[in-house]
This record gives structure tokens, C-alpha cells and sequence, in this order.
């Protein structure tokens, strides 16, 4: 666990356990934001799922976690918290947008990410191997749990945040790019074109900030960085 | 949003935004924690889910949602770090201890809980009225859901925590209560008897953390401010 006794130290040596196909590629956006040099260790997917190796890292194996000399650090909402904080510009500057950019934070992983994740999940099972007369049967009871809650959860979520750009600023927070839009380009982007009713038709300004992200310099030097051994998920343009 | 530019208030106004049978119920402890005096608005669920009216305080209409002096603060460890950090103690005094604490607020709603609100709902799925020839069918996707991710990542998340506490201290940043131990409690007291594997046996340490909770005279205090309008999910003793 990271302590926060030096503020301000120089270039520290941290190393990125990445998952291929995960939320982690936006640690390294933050990373080529910051200015800060980083190693990439390289983890595949085994069955779908992060291999046995990452464990040894951190006990729930969890990708990603960030090693800064030799702390060790999980959790994306509080590995961008910790590295914007202690690295960092990527603050917003007044107390009331630091407040907003805090709740982002949370928000982005506790309840914008889970119902993406659980959709995307029954979404698989639609398309997954099975005989013939289980599948409508299968189809039926995905399709229940998306009228019943996600169609809905998913609308409001991106209702909410269309909204939140609704008085045309560059970024989520104003016109400098924060943490909190970097921790929130993962949901945004594996979206399009994967949740249902996240089309450009409904929601223009999240799908023009989703260029805007595409757009920086930093966010193409990290897709550089792993484009041999990224998948899919990212790789939509 | 909130601000942060008063770190001190005197008492302020707090509303909570109260929904049944639902993560609020831990906030009300907070507050009782804190001797903050609050109001409680009830919300009663529809169809098992939160009710419109609830979108009226705050667009993603999500219990819990707490207005302090006219301010809305939603997303459970938003409103934690905000409360604790305005207004209390109830956070540790060691700056690694308060690296872990931070890290703990994100781990809560962001990994721990997720896991175990898609296991109630599948579980859910299981004991729903059906036709008898689609029940196996149904049975056998939940159960493969559960074989293929939720069995595993349910053990990972309760071993780090049972972990966490193997050198016998009484709260998860030593011998003072914090914010941490309070939004910790509902995954875990919601998890007694219900999330697959979570036996006393397995989780000594757990067990006797969730007894410590419910000694606490500002947990009785929470719990007799809402008994009546309480469902049986925080009953359970």
C-alpha cells in the first residue's frame, strides 16, 4: 500500500501490470499525460479472464495495478486519485470543480462501469455456443434483465453525463483535460457500438468528446505502446 | 455539487435521501458516528427498484443521496470521503494508513460490491416464478455465471479482506473505527447468509468484524431511526 509522506519526489520507477483487452490502457493515457517514464509488463487473457499471474502482484489479481517504486497500487478510481495527486497537473483547479472532479472519480467505477460490465457479460452468453432449443430460452432471460433494469441504468447514466457537456466545454471538468476524463474514456469508448442505445444520434457530445480523447498526443503514444498486444476493444476508431 | 472551501462548518442542514432495504441504511450510521444531526426522507422501492421521485434530488435518481446546507452529494464513497473529510474524524491519523483508507473507499463500490449485486440478482433470477420446463435451463446459465466468475472473484474479495485483519485488529485501519469499516458494512453484512461461501468458518475474522458493527450504540441508533420502514435485508442477526 502507497504512502503519501513525499509529495513531490522525483522520477519514480514504476512498472504497469496490463491486461490486454481491459480497463488498464487508460493508466497508461494518464502516464503519457504526466510525463512519467513506465515500464509495461504484459499479461494475456486465460478463458476470457486475467491469468493466475497477477496474484503475485496483488492478492485479488485484478488488473490493472501500478507499481511506483516498488509500492504497490490497485483500484483504478484510487490508482488515478493517488497518481494525479502526487504527479500531477490534471487537477482541476477550483475547490468546487476538485469536489466535482472527486465524485467522477467514484461515480466512473461504482456505478457508470458495473452495469456496462454485467451487459456486456449477458451480452456473451447471447452469442456463447448452446443447442439450439436453449437458446431462445437463454435470449429471453438476457433480454429480461435489460428491460427490466440495464436499457434503463445505461439511458440514465448517459443521459446524465451528454447533459453534464451540455454547456459545449471542451472537457468534462472545463477547458483542461483532468483525471476524470481519462478514468472515464474506458466506459465511453467500449460503448460505442456495444451498449445498447449509446448511438452518436442520441448523444452527439459524448461521441464528440470520445474524438476529442482519440485526438491527444498522449493518448495515441500509450495505444502505440501496446497496439502488438492489445485486442479489439480499443482498437475502434 | 459541493465545495470545499468551508473545512469546518458549524452544524449544517443535512437531508438524507433514505431508499428501503438498501445501501443508505450505512450513511445513517455515518451520521450518527459523526453526531451530525439529519432528517430522513423515505423512499419506498417499486417493482424492487428505487422510485421516479427519487430522480427529482438527483438526475441518476440512486439511493443514497445525501443534501447538506442545499448542497446534493450522491455516490456512496463520494459521500463518505466528503463527510468524513468535512466533518470528522473517523479517518486514520497515519498518512500510509490514510492511503490505505482512500484505497478501501474506491475497493468497496467499485470491486467488492459489484460482484455480489450481480450474484443477488442472478439469485434472484433462480427463485422467480417461471414455467417448469424453462427453470432448469434458467438454473443451469445462473449457475454457469456463477462457476465461470462469481464463485472465484466472491472468495478473492472475502480472503484480501479476511486477510487484511489476521493481526487481530479490531477495525480494517487498526484500533480506531473509520469511515472505511462503515462502507464496508453492507457488502459484508449483506453477504451473511447469502453470498455463496461466506460461512463463519471460512471468515472467522469477518464474522466477529460484522458483530463489532452491530455493537456499535451509533449503528442501534441508525438501525431504531428507520426499523419501521426497513425491509429484511439489515435485520438479520
Amino acid at each position: 500500500m502507497a504512502d503519501s509522506t513525499n509529495p513531490t519526489p522525483s522520477t519514480p520507477k514504476i512498472v504497469v501490470h496490463w491486461l490486454q483487452d481491459s480497463r488498464a490502457q487508460r493508466v497508461l493515457w494518464l502516464l503519457e499525460e504526466l510525463n512519467l517514464p513506465y515500464e509495461i509488463k504484459v499479461y494475456k487473457r486465460v478463458n476470457k479472464l486475467a491469468p493466475p499471474e497477477l496474484k503475485k502482484i496483488h492478492p485479488l489479481g485484478k488488473s490493472p495495478i501500478v507499481e511506483i517504486d516498488n509500492k504497490v497500487l490497485a483500484e483504478s478510481g484510487y490508482i488515478f486519485e493517488y497518481l494525479c495527486s502526487h504527479y500531477g497537473s490534471l487537477l482541476p483547479s477550483s475547490p468546487e470543480k476538485l469536489e466535482q472532479y472527486k465524485y467522477l472519480l467514484h461515480y466512473t467505477e461504482a456505478s457508470l462501469q458495473p452495469p456496462l460490465t454485467i451487459g456486456f457479460v449477458l451480452s456473451s452468453i447471447r452469442s456463447a455456443p448452446m443447442p439450439f432449443f436453449i437458446r431462445p430460452i437463454a435470449n429471453q432471460i438476457v433480454q429480461k434483465v435489460f428491460d427490466s433494469y440495464l436499457t434503463a441504468t445505461y439511458a440514465g447514466n448517459f443521459d446524465f453525463l451528454e447533459d453534464w457537456l451540455k454547456d459545449g466545454r471542451t472537457w468534462f471538468l472545463g477547458e483542461q483535460l483532468t483525471g476524470a476524463d481519462i478514468l472515464l474514456s474506458f466506459p465511453l469508448e467500449v460503448s460505442q457500438g456495444r451498449a445498447e442505445g449509446f448511438t452518436q444520434e442520441r448523444y452527439p457530445r459524448l461521441y464528440a468528446w470520445v474524438d476529442r480523447v482519440r485526438g491527444r498526443e498522449a493518448w495515441q503514444r500509450a495505444m502505440e505502446r501496446t497496439e502488438k498486444d492489445d485486442g479489439e476493444m480499443l482498437r475502434r476508431k
